[in-house]
């Protein structure tokens, strides 16, 4: 979001801005997500597009060869799309390597590691470029130590996975920013870390290390700044829970906004669990966070209200702040001031 | 605790017993607790020791070259001794390379891992023996499920860290197989995978993962078959307590023991997190169960008496009976028919 506040202390990833684009021979849209977030929530980090003669997509960037791209400042060539299976395909290398030789760092979220391409790594090496899978947390995280750190935080946290923590956090740090308030988005996964151009996997960190790791990720900051912090995983995940546990003591929450998909009537992939209600998200929420900062607030509720009309959205937040007197957003289509009045009301 | 019952899913760390136990070059029984804790809770376990010179400490085991004990059936030689910085003597080295020409595998649960001491694995790997580091987990972990597992698990927690989680748990093992009830000892760490000759270190586990490996740990068993499972970290541990709630949700508990130590006033290492009060621990603790299994119950309190004397633990247990209506007991000084009675009273 703001490529001149990049930490630099070495317990993140920190990936080199702007961006050349990737696409490959994307057929689809859906195959660039990756490239796509970028060019809608980090549109000043991509400054051009990279694509193959089938690719049937476009970001309507301007297409550039890697040197073109490094003439223009490009820091990184970035992979911006998921192939089928996870695995690089043949007719990308060539572009990888024409990075390399311009002078790019190469940036990946796939499965495979980049080095499993045979002679990369050692070209990287060569012209002194990096080969960055965002997936492979930094080395060297230490343990979380519990101490009260300066600034202040918000987390995204979710009755379930996978329904809008990550653009809630975006759109919250945007708000912020546009208001003149200090503010950085904080990411805990690799899309996220691609917008931000630095954060720590979370899901990836062996677990002993997760607090330490979401501690590394929000570190110490003026006394007003605040830290909008990308979650994971959900309390209420039979798979996930101890992610999103270690992601918030690590992470001090002074506020956090709880995600909820109104249509979500079980948990992602586990159709033997529902979905909690909302206030019983709330409450245990809170005691987790209460732990490690004991003034933890939650200060609004983020709904993914993508399938309701405008009616069936106005009456859905009505209900909801009157049961629950908390503010109602959807970040992609609502306001969000009265989220970040309660936010600023210490 | 049961070497006929060692699970064979790839998917837990399963060592080759019995053991010879290497003592090196120790002076002092703090230095070689590893081999004092297999030598009282798997005796069955443990066919000899193997001293160097220097050696000042004795576990009373037939003294024998690799050779010897590998002639009596041993399996592995396993290091018992926790050197000063966690690294391996060279004066070790010439025992570990005879273990190996004697046909058996090499058990570490040192930081560094065994593969770095130069030849060791061609050595290995030319005899057809293993180098098993035992805090390295085992690869291919699957993420958690939220399946119901057939059989009955209790599974020991508690108010802080570092309080007898391991010890309630193979006390509780002992005292369940004496009675002739069904019962296997789950080890979470490494400790209790060279008690138990297998398990998964889950302090080790990538995080995303952590549920899934509790889950394998303690996997469909007969109906009125127990796990009884090493617990891990506190709820109540700014920086641990991800781990626990991710062990929790795997191993579905039954019924979970609470072990606390009644001197400990705040939370090991961190001295600004008062121990939880015994009433908000079961709380929460139940909380966290009944997510993966609605029927959790708490079934009693371990504690660490070790610093009372008679009239005072009797006092204690009195008061705390009164007060929270569950049986309580010292692993290593009293009685476990109450809280066996109340853990077997479904």
């Amino acid at each position: 979001m703001n490529p001149q506040a990049a930490p630099t202390f070495a317990t993140t990833v920190v990936l080199r801005k702007p961006y050349l684009l990737f696409l490959g021979e994307a057929r689809h849209f859906s195959r660039a997500k990756t490239a796509f977030g970028l060019r809608d929530w980090a549109p000043e980090a991509c400054i051009a597009q990279l694509s193959l003669p089938a690719c049937e997509v476009s970001l309507e960037l301007p297409e550039m060869t890697p040197a073109q791209a490094a003439e223009k400042g490009a820091g990184s060539l970035l992979i911006g799309i998921a192939p089928i299976g996870g695995q690089v395909a043949a007719s990308w290398i060539p572009s990888l390597f024409a990075g390399i030789e311009a002078g790019l760092d190469i940036v990946s979220g796939l499965h495979s590691p980049l080095s499993n391409i045979p002679g990369l790594a050692d070209a990287a090496a060569a012209r002194g470029v990096r080969l960055i899978d965002v997936r492979k947390p930094p080395e060297n995280l230490p343990v979380g130590s519990g101490r009260k750190r300066s600034g202040l935080r918000l987390l995204t946290v979710g009755t379930d996975c996978a329904l809008g923590k990550k653009y809630t956090a975006l759109a919250l740090t945007r708000a912020l920013q546009t208001k003149g308030i200090a503010a950085d988005f904080r990411a805990s996964g690799q899309t996220g870390i691609m917008i931000a151009g630095s954060g720590i996997p979370l899901d990836s960190v062996v677990s002993d290390f997760v607090a330490g790791a979401a501690e590394c990720l929000s570190p110490d900051a003026a006394a007003h700044h605040w830290d909008i912090v990308e979650g994971q995983g959900s309390l209420f995940h039979p798979a996930y829970a101890g992610v999103t546990l270690g992601l918030i003591h690590g992470s001090q929450p002074d506020a956090m906004v709880l995600c909820h998909d109104p249509h979500r009537t079980h948990i992602w992939g586990s159709p033997d669990y529902p979905t909690p209600s909302l206030k019983i998200a709330i409450e245990q929420y809170l005691q987790a966070a209460r732990l490690t900062n004991p003034k933890a607030r939650m200060v609004g509720i983020s709904f993914n209200s993508s399938a309701l009309d405008d009616e069936q959205r106005a009456r859905l937040f009505a209900e909801t702040e009157a049961e629950l007197g908390l503010p109602c957003f959807d970040p992609l289509k609502t306001s969000l001031d009265a989220v970040i009045a309660r936010m600023l009301a210490a």
